[in-house]
């Protein structure tokens, strides 16, 4: 039973490292140069804050994930502890996971009252790419969730 | 003991709510027009996607925060429920806080790259009122945050 209970905890944890450390590659790896109007024009993660949120909170969530393995199994004082850093973790992994979709859906559809036009047709490839990290990011927030229910559930028992 | 940790509780989940209602509200009640080249702008949150979701989960985030004084103190299956559940709130509260700060900050200084134009010098009044929103949302994900650790602190004990 607990070394069942291990290896359901090990496989939750290495799957959502692996989709945040997905995410943070294929985020880190976007890039497209276009030429709009004569105009040398080039896209990269560094250029928006969010992105750069997504990518370091994805890396940090990644190794932590990896880390958290190291700690022996549910006695009570590191379990409590565990679950003190899955709750911070979860809460920055989602709030990169939000900037950076509410960027990217301005780059999709842009906001017509504020006059910031959608980007997206210039740089369609480095959308794409972006779109693809974020979709990662979103399976790595569950992954983190169902891990951190998981430590919950079993915690002292 | 029992009477101060539960007088404690009470205090931490009742200034989580007020901060995560005047967050709402504050959100809620910006709005501006003023015009520009001769044209009438009108600023609302409604236009924004973020600032919805953060006015919604400033809503009920504040809500939950009250209706967990209902649930009776830490017995076990009760205290793991509340647990999950205020996971899973400070989550999208900090997901509300994240992507509302992306567009604020992208309102103060745009985004040259993209070439998205600040905004925030033809309505300084609106992105004052965002700006103090979320600052609130801020201490709401804080307070939220200490609540929660709180929980697991008095969890079983």
């Amino acid at each position: 039973m607990a070394k069942a209970r291990r290896l359901v905890a090990i496989a939750l944890r290495v799957a959502a490292a692996a989709a945040a450390g997905v995410a943070a590659i294929v985020m880190a790896t976007s890039h497209e140069t276009t030429t709009v109007f004569g105009m040398q024009v080039e896209a990269k993660f560094q250029y928006t804050p969010s992105l750069v949120f997504f990518v370091s909170a994805n890396a940090i969530a990644c190794a932590y994930s990896l880390l958290v393995l190291l700690v022996p199994p549910a006695t009570s004082p590191a379990a409590k502890l565990v679950l003190v850093a899955d709750a911070m973790i979860g809460m920055v992994l989602t709030g990169a996971v939000a900037a950076a979709t509410a960027m990217s859906d301005l780059g999709k559809n842009g906001n017509s009252q504020a006059r910031w036009l959608p980007i997206c047709g210039q740089i369609p490839s480095f959308c794409d790419h972006v779109t693809g990290a974020l979709a990662c990011g979103f399976v790595a927030v569950v992954l983190h969730f169902i891990a951190l229910l998981y430590s919950i559930y079993t915690m002292d028992g």
